[in-house]
């Protein structure tokens, strides 16, 4: 077998397709966000960047970039070992403190990655109860899909968001089997919410655990920053909550939330958490300071609203047609790979602004889209430079527009 | 179903066996290691830690933690997105391109930490090849484990480091299926080393891929930190070298490394790279330096191994016995997970000294132990402290002696 060959023709696959990503080099420029430089061959230059995670900016914010410097000369660069061998730091244990508070619940546990947060909690809390049965949003995310393919129970997956498919898959099961739900609060592609309320009372019906996953929501919805289920009042309804650091809070990190007995379940038997170095008490001083703010702080989550709706209205003026949802995510679609990817080069090469195209296996094929994330930082101007481009793009590629 | 109940009933059971795991929180103190502050509930206390993995004390080297402050001012706390989504950082193209050079390789990949680039690269490179069999070694980490099982290959475990049954079970398959062998430098838990060429011959008389996780070697072993495969002069034989930012380096983080086309093809397909946020543009930045560093500086290495012999020499004037090795792993068995833990809790109770105790499923049933690791940073009078302790202990728990 020629293997170089053969990863060398699944890669020519791609190319094909269309969907071979090339990573654009940039380098944000702390206190002049969404701005960014972009390394190329040719040299660099200044970007605007639209698509970044980092819904909130608070990846700047000073009060995070202070205390990560202050613990950084603390204790230095890394944690020094996995949780239980040298490597528990007290940020960490004041960091699960705080993120327990954030959602209401008792306890919380720091994963390297919103990824392995899913996917080491889904495959240990599934693959630990016999007979098992998980039931699983279409849409759920990559890792959670993994982590419950790891378990190897079985799993019914319902229709997105319906209430009424997901009862009556339930409804199917043997009464006494352990079940779990999994589930998200916004949905990152299209930016729908779950009706979390409707999907707890079923859970309830059925006896069945409950797993959202609030990465796209923490920070950014509820009073707090709790998210979806804070911002509903919902949040002693679920069995877990998991969310990450490095979305609106701005570092990197993923956790979990729940009861005293499940996060010391997962802590005690998960490979995913057991068996990896932990995070750096730099990482988690720096998430500890931005969750603590933005408790405290509303105004970065109303000027963002403010900023997805101001975009919303001008791309409507412009008849710049995109997705309709109730979050802050605004989905500008093209269904076709290959135009998404040429008019994301144009936004970049012609003027300055990227957007990457989101491309199968992100999204379903023809459903291909830019996917725009407005933040605090993006002002009147930055926004007037957007659709002005989109709409000249969309006059040259003769994209339809909206009445 | 009590959901709670029976997770209880679960954590009960690891009480029983003595081996329910309780982290110490601890402080470590930058520009005093091996010092840390241990939290208590009855207050703070100064200990010295014998078992963290930051195995050179990088973690608070003045010129990674120079890098990192530059970083985070320069760039800020997060990396913003996904790697193909905002999230590429210049650092993380300039530590791929160092990490390939450090191992001879034509490139790398960053993932959040070792045990994702293990679970997600053999999962991703056996799934994706289709009828692969995978030939492990049987003491393989948990995180190339958990990602072989994923990938749902054929796998035949071979017995530890032995290069004839792995020659014979490789007989036993068909010619033409596509095979990889996957197995580790140095065990981090017994601290023997893989006969690496060897088992390359073996790889190329049977036309399979060799996957080696070098984990506990990269910075310690070689002219210039790459490994055991770089102090043989092996690199160019190995198809993916896998390493870790968190433990020679002090940060955190994982990679591999090999051709561009292996790189790229993990790149292109794993669901655990592509669909997690990418680390810190300082994180990065702290990581390039401590390579850069280690690859010019062979000080820390000297002094590393010197510290490891005469740590060796002090327990074996005093009767303490310890597992012979030729690495810089130093296992102290006890055998029993209960009086493991005893010992343990005594060290930091009387001693101030902080050695986690190693139970089951870290190591098999009946070798529990303490694992010590020496770093350039214990001076002679905490190896005189550590043995004394340890002899005291000995004498009072009974354990046997070495002649
Ligand atoms: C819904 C969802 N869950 C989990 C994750 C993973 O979180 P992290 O980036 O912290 O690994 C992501 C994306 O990155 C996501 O979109
Ligand atoms: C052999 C081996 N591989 C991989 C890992 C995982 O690396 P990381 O700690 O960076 O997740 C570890 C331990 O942590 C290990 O001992």
């Amino acid at each position: 077998m020629n293997y170089e060959d053969y990863f060398r023709r699944q890669l020519d696959g791609l190319r094909r397709e269309g969907r071979y990503r090339v990573f654009a080099d940039l380098e944000r420029k702390a206190g002049a966000f969404p701005r960014a430089a972009h390394h190329t061959p040719s040299g660099e230059r200044e970007v605007t960047v639209w698509c970044s995670n980092d819904y909130l900016g608070m990846g700047q914010h000073p009060k995070v970039l202070a205390a990560m410097h202050e613990a950084l000369d603390r204790c230095g660069a890394g944690a020094g070992g996995t949780r239980n061998i040298a490597g528990t730091n007290h940020y960490h244990v004041l960091l699960e403190a705080e993120l327990a508070d954030l959602h209401g619940k008792q306890a919380a546990l720091l994963f390297n990655s919103g990824y392995v947060s899913n996917w080491t909690t889904l495959s240990t809390l599934a693959s630990r109860m016999p007979g098992c049965v998980i039931l699983s949003d279409e849409l759920n995310h990559a890792s959670m899909i993994e982590g419950m393919k790891h378990s190897r129970c079985a799993t019914r997956v319902f229709r997105h968001n319906d209430v009424a498919d997901l009862r009556s898959k339930l409804s199917d099961l043997d009464r006494d089997a352990p079940k779990l739900i999994a589930f998200e609060a916004v949905y990152s592609m299209d930016g729908d919410i779950a009706p979390i309320a409707d999907i707890c009372d079923v859970a309830d019906e059925h006896g069945a655990l409950t797993y959202l996953d609030e990465v796209h929501a923490t920070g950014l919805y509820g009073p707090r920053g709790g998210g979806i289920s804070d911002r509903e009042g919902l949040s002693d309804r679920l069995t877990v909550i998991e969310g990450t650091l490095a979305k609106a809070f701005g570092v990197i990190g993923g956790y979990i939330t729940g009861s005293h007995t499940v996060c010391d379940f997962v802590r005690s038997f998960a490979s995913g958490f057991i068996f990896s170095s932990a995070l750096p008490p730099a990482v988690a001083a720096g998430a500890l300071t931005s969750i603590r703010h933005l408790k405290a702080s509303s105004h970065e989550r109303e000027r963002h609203q403010d900023r997805v709706a101001t975009l919303r209205r001008k791309l409507d003026q412009a008849g710049v047609q995109h997705l309709d949802n109730p979050s802050h995510i605004v989905p500008v679609m093209v269904r076709d790979p290959v135009l998404c990817k040429e008019i994301s080069d144009t936004l970049l090469d012609r003027y300055g602004i990227y957007v990457q195209p989101i491309n199968y296996p992100t999204v379903a094929r023809g459903t291909e889209r830019l996917r725009i994330t407005p933040s605090p930082l993006h002002s009147d101007a930055d926004i007037d430079a957007l659709v002005t481009a989109l709409s000249e793009i969309w006059a040259e590629v003769g994209l339809a527009r909206a009445a």
